[in-house]
Parts: structure tokens; sequence; C-alpha cells
């Protein structure tokens, strides 16, 4: 399920303070992960490259773990998301994701 | 051919003025976009991505030109990269990229 | 109406072609802008500094514009938020942002 | 005072080995958060929205603290600012102050 | 002299309109490129690599002219500055700084 | 070596499982690294500034350390690049550099 990506600690207390942002959230995240071509696991990807080249360790983590439980993306997979990271944002970002891979993978 | 995408202005002067950054460059997009498992097409929607994730006009434009141009990718399909854009890194980027394609395409 | 602020040319074409997506939007758009405290204006404000900070040229153009024409919003108190953007964000933003503030106001 | 905002383990050596430079950081800092028109607890909200925007853990948490202590803003205050936050620059840097922001509110 | 390098039109204004913040820029200006052991030039040479980096079009065209006006620094000069600028910071901002650059210097 | 910079934990594992994309990374360190004007020392420094002003804490850290082993690069000397810091990307990513040297150094 979508939805469930984003049961952090964060978006419980959105949920049960925020009711109505939070119904707003769940909306957006439907229609965005909901493409016309696209499949779900390509867009979690693009997530991902997205995530990473922000340098967001937090983001790029969470994303990794989704990735690799909702779907059984393999670190090959994961390094190619990588390699356009390093393409297109330079080398901080993509050793940065690097690093978390290989802590979640060893 | 991978290549090619670079030959924008700029990199010709690359290729002439300062050919060992250009063989230098041209080997990092060969070992980028040469993935273990995700397609070149779908490293270019990645790309997409990240670029307009980060309010790149000028990046953004060309990879969509190049997205079509190389790879037949539809309308349809570039919106849906751009959804990720939306929930990922807000409506800036995602209206700046929607207007874009909106030229492009019309 | 709040929603209106979105009815760039971009929107427009999300509304028509991407009705689902468009819904979620305004969605989002209706529960950020409605703050339990914070009034709407200020949250303008608030976005004005974010996208000014964030070097976004079409970004803040468009909330100047909408600051002045939706609240009367003068063009000391966009100022007094460009001051913020200088201390957060250094000085190419705020130069940028003076610099559109300036051609709109004269 | 809105000097001491500043006064963080950071600064107090730029003060003592860096005098000039410090003193050109409290002038910009007093000129920054004396508007016009936009008062200094707003002012604070947009800077806390700057910061947020940028996804830096740091200057967010340390806006949120200032926030609470020196103007008593409420929760519910900060979430309406973090919902601009949500809007202009996506779900990543929104989950991630909404984090910071529980684990000082609990 | 430093100072004049802010002489941009909105600067201008600043300082008309809003002299005790563009006397405070005037200090951080001064501040900031009266290094204790790194030289003036090559703080203009840093500026610029921060400003492409972050894909500033405007900012990095002024840096430039100002690089080559003030200093005579030299095309080579600016090339190795964007190299590091590739290596940091990926494709996208070293192409745009590229094509300033022949832009300017043809 | 210019090269052993690079051989943090995450390179390490990238030489091992993908030795072409290995080479890549390492001729494009290399040809980034060969001014024809300016020297490395330089812009290691120019890489520093970039590094902190993109707030990249892990980056910062590594690039200080960097530069104080590899080239015995003073304190002052590091605060004469984080002066431009300052000036371009405002105060946050500032003080966190600060912090950051002030911890390795004491």
């Amino acid at each position: 399920m979508k939805e469930e990506v984003f049961f952090g600690e964060g978006m419980v207390n959105v949920k049960k303070d925020y009711p109505e942002l939070y119904k707003a959230i769940v909306g957006l995240n439907e229609a965005a992960y909901t493409g016309k071509i696209v499949d779900y696991r390509t867009q979690k990807l693009i997530a991902l490259g997205i995530n990473a080249a922000a340098s967001d360790e937090r983001a790029t983590k969470k994303q990794m773990i989704s990735a690799m439980k909702e779907f059984n993306i393999a670190k090959d997979e994961i390094v190619d998301v990588l390699r356009v990271v390093l393409l297109t944002s330079g080398m901080p970002p993509f050793i940065k994701a690097m690093k978390i891979l290989n802590e979640l993978i060893g």
C-alpha cells in the first residue's frame, strides 16, 4: 500500500493532530504515485534519485529501505540510480548515498 | 549514442580547448548511463526528475527534448515523472516543469 | 480565493488533462493555506521568503505580484521579508529578489 | 535581544578570534531583523520557514527553540509555517521538520 | 574597490531607500572580502565557484565579468574553477557556467 | 596523491564492486584537479567553499580534514573561505561550518 510509505514518526502525529492536512497529503501521495504510464516501482526509483541528489540523508535512507522492502530492489539497481546522481549532482551526494547503501546492505 | 546528449554549445568548446577534461566527462557519462539493471531509458527519466526537482530550467528542457527525441517518451510519461517531483520537491519546480513541457508540446 | 493563485499557464493544462492530480493539488493548497493560527496573508509572506531564498526567479515574481494584488502588501513589507532572505541565504538571492521587486514597482 | 540568537557555539569563537567579522554579522543581523512593517516575531517565522524548506536540520531546530522561547510560539503556529514548507518544498523537508518539532514538544 | 562589486541595479535602490540595510551589507562585504591569509582575488574565485555550483546564472555571470575586469582573470583560470564545480556539483551547473563563459569570451 | 582523497568508506566498495564506474570517477577527479593555472591547493579551497555553501556537513568536514592534512592549511585560511560562504550563502551554512571547524581544531 503506497500510503504506508508515509507512516513515519512525524506523519503519525500529523494524522492525529491535523487530520485535514493528513488527508490532503494522502491525496497528493495517491495522485503522485498513480502514473498513467510509469509504474509505481519506477516512480520510487525516481524519488530515490531526487532525494539522493538533494543530499537528504534521512529521505535517501528511507527510500532505500522502502525500495528493498516493497519491491526487492537489488543493490545494483540502486547503484544504477546513484550513477545518475553522480552525473547530475556531483561526488558529495553520490558518496553520501553510497555510504548509506553500504550501511544498509554491508 | 549516449555521448551525443552532451553535445550542446558548451561541450563543443570543452572538446576543442580542454580535450583531457572532455575525455573524463565522456568516461563519466558512459559509466553513469551503463547501469547493470536499470536501462538507459529509465535512467534518463531519473535524470529528468532530478533536474526538474532542482528547478533547473535549462537542464529540464534539454532532458525533455532528449527524452522525446531519443526514446519517443510521451507527454503522459513525463508527467508521471513530474508527479514525483511535485511530491518530493513542491509546487514551484512542478509548475515550472509543466510550463516547459506545455511549451514543448503545446 | 486561494485556489486562484495556482491558475497559471501550467495549471490550466493540469486541470484539463490530469483532473485527479489537479484535485489533489487543490486539496494540498487548501490544507496548506488554512492555518490554525497564522493567517493566509502571513503564510503568503513565508512562501515568498522561501521562494526568494531558493533563488527561484519565476516563483518569487509570481508571489510578489500575488502579494501586492491580493493583499495590497507594500514594497517595504516585501523588503522586510527579503531582509530575512539576505540573512539566511546570502547576497545572490537577495539581490535577485530586489531586482525583481524594482522591476515590478519601479 | 535579537543579537542573542546568534550566540551558539560557533559564534562565540567568531567573536573572540575574528571581532571585525563578528561586528559585521551583528550589524547584518540587526538590519535584517529591524523591518519597517513586518515585526520581528513574524520575521522569525519566515526564517523558520526558509530553514525548514532548505532541509537544514540544525538551523530548523534552533529556530524552533528560539521561536518557542523568545515568543511563546505554539506548536500549531509552527505547523502553520510547515504547511507552507510542504506546499513549496515537498514532503521530505516537511516530514523532517515535523519530526524535529515532535521531538522538541512530544 | 571591493564595495563597487555590489553596485548593480538592485543595490542602488537599497542604498537610497534602505540606507541602514545598505550600510550593514557594505560592512558584511568588507569583512567577508578582507581575509587574513587568502587574498581578495582568490576569494573572488571561491565566490564564483559557489555561485556556479548553485546554478545561479545571474550571479555566475556577474562574478565572471567582475573576475575578468577587476583581476584580468583568464578563461583558463575560470575553467579551473568550473572543474571543481563539475566534480562537486555535477554536469548541469558545469554546462550552464561553460555556456555563460563562452558567451562572454566567445 | 589526489586520488587518495576519495578513499572513503563508500569509494572502497565502488572500486571493488563497480570497477568501471570507479575508473571513470578517478578520471574525472584527475581532470578536475589538474587545472591549467589554478593550483590544486586553491582548487581544494574552492571545493571546501562549495561544500560548505551547500550545507553539506559530511563533505565540509572531510574537505577541512583533507585541507589541513594535505596542505597544512591553517584555521585562519579556512575562515577566509567561510567568509565568502557567509556572504554568498547566509548565516546557517556559515555557522554550521564554523562549528565543524571548532570541533576539529578546538
